[in-house]
């Protein structure tokens, strides 16, 4: 079906402003880079065609332009672009939300790195936003796994970051304080950093308590969003500064985002939660409202129904997506036991766009 | 003053609970990290002050809680919070928005390195949102500049990313193909890496064409927005899918963002715009009014009226805010001639964050 402005095909709209900018010929799209070389800035006014031959496999346009031009669409292209409308995290891959309880109910959440299918682990990240990975003999061979994948997203901590007591030394941050449960957060909600992937990898644990905690944090903002929906609206309305002073390095970082970051679609998409760094600095008429919302969701945050406790091992690493899961640890004891783990951290695009060339490149 | 729930200090509100938030003792804020202890969400309600006592330079509160909490804060800490209340990137730093004939009128735009103030070109960083560094020796003298400042934002192409032809070989982007004239864009809009400080360092350059282009992305969206305010609105409501398809590295990245992202006070803040990764994956019905406004906006972008162009000679460096200021170049002939720069990245977070340390550690 042709309209003004329109063409249908299967059942699906295509705009001829969109089908114009997105001519495949090589003229118009490199075809090395796959980038679009033709400028529709250029084109005198809205593009017409000349003529539409709809094929069984094919849709060719050809368009009344000096000199006359030509696009051919496959079919199958066009139809997966429709697909492509709605590119939400939580659309193109399976996500199931989970608190304790649920979770203790799903039978693998751990994986031996060196004889498991990667896709298992995978798949488990895209689904629960995080995974337990075992048996992985080194720090080293850590790195090589997030080389594989992406650039190391290396921040002024280094490219690894130990996470362990610093003795004789003051500490520049709460996480090397092991007097101190650490209450779930998500990290670098002072730098522009919530989308990244962290991995937890665990060199040495023989101190009493210290047990990783993982929150499910699109969950809890679900059952939130639920039960305060006038709480969930300030928090995902009110952005809110996260601070990092940090004398040793001369930095005072700071950060604007809400708590509660939705999509296009009105899903929480990122949360940024860390209450050490969260210094809202509001207008007065909003603080008593955010403070409400604030100490509710905290609450949640801090209920044992959400954490999931795991003790980790040597070789293990915990795997975890920053935007979604909160984590933390219970206090120890570092007089009586050493507990020293190592971060390393991934832009979650090089994750999620590896990913993604296997599920589209058929299409290029 | 006291009212119920604030109290005013020299003519500013303070309201109680984020007072008791951002309580300054060493038992609520750790000494070293500076980071929050106190967790507002385990008090049993709103704080309330048992007694307030105002003098000339401290205000102490002391809390009605079991124990008793004493905070003490400098009213000179106080009245900066107030100012802090406002800090978006253009009320803590003088901002020029520039055209291309209000540029040619300022007297210093080149510094050079080894011998220059470097408070000149980093005012001129923030006020401009470029600068250009002359004489630097070598891409290690660049590199050592970068990690003087913070940590490298790798990409998948690499630390120091060769921007210069690749012969024989099939070039992954655009940028590579001197036959074009690579139009002002933005870089890396596929990927969550919007607020980068961008340094494009000349290790050679005897090609004819090829001249930089550099365009003021904030000033050209102030004057679209005054004279096509509804096209403005669309460009800055819709969220625009950027990708990249790459076969070599098998990615397929993709970055969804407002192709004018505005902050809290409703001034734009980001640009994002690459024509040749655009693909506004749009519902139908928005799909005529974004490409008007595209369209329109894209004209803007490549008006001579905008754009400084610039001639690299080897050691100079552009320095580029990726999120304000739009660059590009002129196609040239790489048969007759050598055009070869380096391009390096560095989070905005931690220029910035410099910066702001040097204002604000007198607070702590």
């Amino acid at each position: 079906m042709q309209g003004e402005r329109l063409i249908t095909v299967n059942g699906k709209h295509f705009h001829y402003s969109w089908l114009r900018d997105n001519c495949l010929c090589p003229e118009c799209r490199d075809p090395n880079s796959f980038q679009k070389i033709y400028d529709i800035s250029e084109a005198q006014s809205p593009p017409e065609p000349l003529s539409v031959v709809e094929e069984e496999d094919t849709l060719t346009i050809t368009w009344k332009e000096q000199p006359i031009h030509q696009s051919i669409f496959p079919t199958s292209w066009l139809m997966a672009q429709v697909n492509e409308l709605d590119t939400s995290e939580e659309s193109l891959n399976k996500i199931t939300l989970w608190n304790k309880a649920e979770l203790e109910k799903e039978p693998i959440l751990r994986h031996d790195f060196p004889n498991c299918d990667a896709d298992m682990w995978v798949n488990q990240l895209f689904s629960l936003g995080f995974t337990i990975l075992e048996n992985i003999q080194s720090t080293q061979e850590l790195e090589s796994l997030v080389c594989s994948i992406g650039p190391v997203y290396e921040t002024y901590y280094g490219r690894l970051i130990p996470v362990k007591p610093i003795k004789g030394t003051k500490a520049v941050d709460l996480a090397y304080a092991s007097v101190y449960p650490l209450l779930p957060h998500t990290d670098f909600t002072y730098l522009n950093a919530g989308r990244v992937l962290q991995f937890l990898y665990c060199v040495e644990h023989n101190a009493s308590g210290g047990e990783s905690i993982v929150v499910d944090g699109y969950r809890v903002a679900k059952d939130f969003r639920q039960n305060y929906p006038e709480y969930f609206n300030v928090l995902a309305e009110t952005p809110v500064h996260f601070k990092q002073f940090d004398l040793h390095s001369q930095y005072y970082l700071c950060n604007i985002n809400p708590i509660l970051k939705l999509n296009q679609k009105g899903e929480v998409s990122e949360i940024y939660f860390s209450h050490k760094n969260c210094k809202p600095n509001l207008k007065f008429d909003k603080i008593e409202s955010f403070y409400e919302a604030y100490r509710a969701f905290f609450k949640y945050l801090k209920s044992s129904d959400y954490q999931y406790l795991y003790r980790l091992k040597a070789g293990d690493c915990l795997v975890i997506q920053n935007f979604r899961i909160l984590h933390g640890r219970t206090a120890y004891d570092a007089n009586h036991g050493t507990r020293h783990l190592e971060g390393i951290f991934l832009d979650w695009d090089y994750f999620k766009g590896r990913h993604h060339f296997k599920q589209f490149q058929h299409l290029y």
